[in-house]
């Protein structure tokens, strides 16, 4: 039997124009379809399309619009259908998908990895993981010097190389006086506080800028 | 009967006034108008329309400066009226909203739509919307094929070549041997797992790096 | 009498010297009364300075600094103190502020305007907010004309016009025909749906890309 | 004894390589640990060592980025293992992490400053923070002018120097008259409102716009 909306559609029809409408930016045939979804009622199979939308079709691709669009889609999902902004939290959504910039990769380089997982292609550990942190590392006598030239290596590296010379100075320091550089005996939340206590602490807070 | 506001204004006129300010960008005036109706005790009134104005005039024509103003109001909405710090979050969404690039696309576009829908003017199915997803697809034996090319067109395009053709490899290979290239036979959530496995996977992490 | 901090330090002292030195971006001094406050197990001072901070001292001046910010202060509150990784979440929203373009327009165009509402200035309805949402608009016969060209205006406009054209003619339409554009008489949400009827819409929405 | 993932890699290695190879950008590299581990069934290993990656390697040098992973994550742990579509949000905030500019500064600041602590190296309350809001900066005499030349400091400063003007006018005239500038009597929460009076507040705001 095939499903249909309500303007008399074929369903997967209607799903798939949405999706690939979106994918080709275009945004009024896109929106047509994703209203008339919302019209029939299928609220749940807009939001779970829409979805996977901002992660397999732009994710990666325009990380800002991807996550707005996420977002309006959280408000339409509290507002429909009672609060009738819902129409513009999901015309924010397609919109802002359908003028994203655009990237399957999140979704073609994982087929390629289950590709390898089933023809049993292993991926080898890399030499650089091998760090004091593994059981090897350690046979190797890897130490921090390893640990800062390969396993915190970072690229493109925007950081800070006086901090990063200051780090290594503290942690050579706490391993040779066996200390732990953080361990200041913080007390483990072993209860929850209760509520008056918080609200002192918070009102320090408030007292002082006023 | 004329609702009034704390300061004696008529309340529609002081909501169409906060709206059409912010459209404008006059911040001052936006801002004005904002506190007005906080300090009507309105607060529910106020978030209701700013979120609306972050979707119907902001939405995709400043998408960053939509979500920090979106994110602001939930924060207004946890502070009103207790946490004096309410005014901040109210002042940051008011004047981010007021400073951002305008849209009101979001609110055009639908309107347009519906008008359609009213008048019985049926957007067709697009070719490239029948693929082997739908039936019709089926019927016409479109495969992987007029998918990668026609199903998976992304505009703009900014993915991977290298990655689509292992993939455009993988789904065929899969489909040859019958495969689901995913299944591997991952147990579902059939219960809640209890807090203390939780703790322990977690800690695995927490060991690591220390 | 004095408050203290774990070192020491006079508490008021600490949160002052946390709120300047952000302001100024001393990130090495911030972080270091941040941790000394954390420490010192007040977290919720942290919490609440910081949060004071994104919106009071950067908001409007870097709305995307703010944001991550914002976020890290979230995950803070969660992992504080029995997830070392707290300090990493810390470090990442002290560090955001400090780098971040300012702004304390957010703290000062409210102080300017509570004077004014202290002093009884009051700012006057703006006759464009005067369209026929309100009482004194529609006595002016002010209709769909008077709010595209002056209510609907926005700055900048970044708007499409075919958009705003076609809704204009929606609009007349509707309203000529006694119709309410939007009205499909959709179900209210009278009772929550079960359980299994969304699980079974969400299905249709994996079935299909399957 | 050694633990061993799915493919019989040993777990610490394999948190290992994730960790280094999204650090070094190498994201097919990645992918494939991250895949591996949650095929393991360790799903919260994943999820807390990607959230520290996320603080720690990227942070403030891509806010943008690691903000999109953060959600990404948040809609992993949502998704996994019932909804299929978890593939796609874990490859989303892997990939997004691997693009991202790095910095380790939100790691190596803390080490230094923690060192300094181990040291008893105790850095002092700068003078700029001796405001009024502390005893010291009262006794000192300090009052408005020290605030806004001295705490209220932003660097870069990208505010509106007349809103700062006009602030100072309104600070000072409230204390010349004792008046608290922002105390208009606003009630206070005393219980939560019940349901209907919100709706009631609520729909006067979609009333407006209709």
């Amino acid at each position: 039997m095939q499903k249909k909306t309500k303007l008399g559609y074929d369903l997967y029809e209607v799903i798939s124009a949405l999706q690939k409408s979106i994918r080709r930016g275009k945004e009024k045939d896109a929106l047509w379809w994703a209203f008339e979804l919302c019209e029939s009622e299928l609220i749940n199979i807009v939001l779970a399309r829409l979805r996977v939308i901002a992660y397999e079709d732009i994710g990666v691709g325009d990380t800002e619009k991807a996550l707005f669009a996420l977002k309006a889609l959280d408000d339409l999902e509290k507002w429909y259908p009672d609060n009738w902004n819902w129409r513009l939290a999901l015309s924010s959504a397609v919109m802002a998908l359908c003028r994203a910039d655009k990237s399957r990769d999140t979704c073609t380089l994982p087929a390629w990895l289950y590709y390898k997982r089933r023809k049993n292609e292993k991926m080898q550990i890399p030499d650089y993981a091998l760090d004091s942190h593994t059981i090897r590392g350690k046979k190797m006598n890897r130490g921090m010097d390893f640990f800062y030239n390969e396993g915190a290596k970072i690229e493109p590296d925007k950081g800070t190389k006086e901090y990063t010379e200051k780090a290594k100075e503290a942690y050579e320091w706490a391993k040779k006086n066996n200390i732990s550089l953080y361990d200041e005996g913080l007390k483990k939340k072993s209860k929850i506080k209760n509520k008056e206590d918080e609200e002192k602490d918070g009102d320090l807070g408030e007292f002082f800028e006023k």
